[in-house]
């Protein structure tokens, strides 16, 4: 038996409940997980928190999980995932538009790195509603985020909000 | 570490290439995979092979994986995977119409055994239209299926169509 | 104001809490839902209960609803929905499958009753994986339904089961 | 019986004749029917039309209607149909992507506001292919529109779309 | 310029204003169309309409296309478009589900006939509710189906329905 | 026999083998093959590379083939196509949400020109993953793309990637 590991590549911007599930029962099914925040991209300034901040949010909600561990990525995917020796990229899937988006980031995947497999968890019923987007959206409105993302976002997002 | 196990079931009836290549792929991700054979159930005639034979052809066509076994189950699936003390259930996924059966059939699982993990693989591009049901109905009319099936189903398949 | 009338139709067979939950959410939006259980059909011999089993469970399990009856129908379906001079049939969507088969029952139903109006509950998501025939077959292994349907209509089918 | 009140919302940039379907027929189904208006939102200046011009092309094109009422809103919508004391949200639903967007939606006002109810109509096939950014392209490029909005929509389209 | 053929293959059983509407298209696209219907197949005893029936009625509502040809086939159609030198296999699109089952089919072929092209036609809104299916079941219940079918289509159905 | 000719129509930002596929297979099955590249439209800057490039890189990469042109259009698409006078304009599928835009866009065509047809064809296995976006994407990571373009595209991605 060698060491598993998994890869759970993300924006992370900022990281849900919904994140945080999928990054749990990952370290369930595998030895050891690298959760990778997509660093500065070539859509530069479209993220709301910096890639610094998405992942001091990421090593805070997931403190209690001994395998996990957190890294900002700034190369391609397959790149990185080779460098960490990954058995696997972990994604969520909640609905049909992710599927069909998954399945094509999977193909193109496998041309460029047909040696590393990607697996999927489907979201739990309880988060198959939750986009960083839609969070975001709420608390723009003054709606109340907290059931919906950890605490120090849900305050860092009303802060925000505030302005 | 503990051991990995991922149980791939499926009435397999009959193996395709398609199924060989999720199984394989399983494989190198987990350290132990039992491929299960659906048994008798509840629409007892509806199988061109019997459990049997389906596994038969199971058993020939894995013989190069030193980790994975074959086996026949009767029970409900979840009781299986717990008796066997499965880390996680695996199904490959190839079109929508895959997904939402195995959305539904996910959230049935987690509500009878909330601690059993499902992952999912996507069918390789090559096998994304490969269906057991396609195969049979193609070897019924002449065509040939030896590129999409192992050699020995292959020939069952034509045995059965001269009938 | 004029009463409005809702039609819940459906084959039951038989109820699950996922009807439950629509049945109960169209008598809070209309005044009074008439629950039109599909009878003897073309394809006589595929429903588990008869229609007089299937009603009963639903007058059982909608006791306490004040604005609901439940009938037997088995005529067309805007044809039963004119005599009842319903405002509107109410079905729930779970997945896209149900989704494509409604949106071509409604365009149908449209042609042959333009004035009848059709509107849609999507199912909760702790029902959205629930239908009548996944019940049947997990009742058929044991499992246990009773968090699926009302009391009596497990008993039933654990009945059958031990058959 | 107590009074039925429907919410249709939306950002009308602009009115199509197939939003003008959908409210038609909420109005034959409810009592009462509010059209809200989404007004200065986060995305600020997405809107080719002011909040004010949606808001009056509504209140020209459902003249007819007794039972309708136009408003913006500017707050979270389940926070202005608690407002209105609404029984029911009402969506239009055209097409798998309005599904799944919808129900996305939905679950996160469930989430919110329990005791409110969202149902949902299919577009009628006339119009299933309407979207607003769909009528100001065709505009933007010369196209005829006069069949797809109403006429004094049409005009406006095709004054901006002069300069 | 090589003459250009194309087959519409289908069960036709019976044949309705949807299945003509494709054909007629497929008339303007091509200079020469054989419509191609499955005779005696694996499934013995599906079809309502004997084969000989299903093509009388599609000779009898193609009259007056003269570059249309109406042929059963009864081996695999990839075959029997080679057989007639067929430029492409035309097949039309209604929703979602028939475009998951068509891809699959098209991969299919492709891997069995490289050099056979197959195109698509989507379904005319007003007809996209349309099934063979749906108008059995219809008749059956003594719903009017003479806007859906030809004439004579629509007599043979209700002497059907009425044994 | 009259000449039957197709429009190809896209924005080509860049040209990949995909659609390379899909104008190969159109030139066999239709006399001529028009490629209309999306020239100057209402959302101007969103391109990478101007029309001109992106037509000079389709006449490059379709030199080998006699029966196509490239043609930059700038005016609404159907009366780009009636100007020619085509048979049908042609679209590739390689996925839902393709379906659902293209038959969107299908029905307004409709609305706009009854007489023109659209037919599609569905994208070969190899190429379903591939958009110009996803490999613009790829490029700009520093990743290889010399097995989804043709070689001067590759070269020009990647000369605007080292900037």
């Amino acid at each position: 038996m060698s060491e598993r590991t998994a890869i759970c590549p993300g924006s992370y911007d900022p990281v849900t409940n919904g994140h945080l599930d999928i990054i749990g029962r990952t370290s369930r099914v595998f030895d050891r997980v690298i959760v990778a925040v997509v660093g500065q991209g070539i859509r530069k300034s479209t993220t709301m928190f910096t890639a610094d901040e998405r992942r001091d949010f990421l090593v805070d909600a997931t403190g209690g999980l001994a395998n996990v561990e957190i890294e900002i990525f700034t190369n391609l995917l397959v790149d990185f995932a080779r460098e960490r020796r990954a058995t696997a990229i972990v994604k969520g899937l909640r609905a049909i538009s992710d599927f069909e988006y998954e399945l094509e980031m999977n193909q193109l995947n496998r041309k460029l790195a047909p040696e590393l497999e990607s697996v999927y968890f489907f979201a739990s019923p309880d988060y198959s509603f939750l986009r960083s987007t839609g969070v975001k959206e709420m608390a723009t409105f003054g709606g109340d985020v907290s059931d919906l993302v950890p605490a120090p976002v849900a305050e860092a997002l009303h802060r925000r909000a505030r302005r």
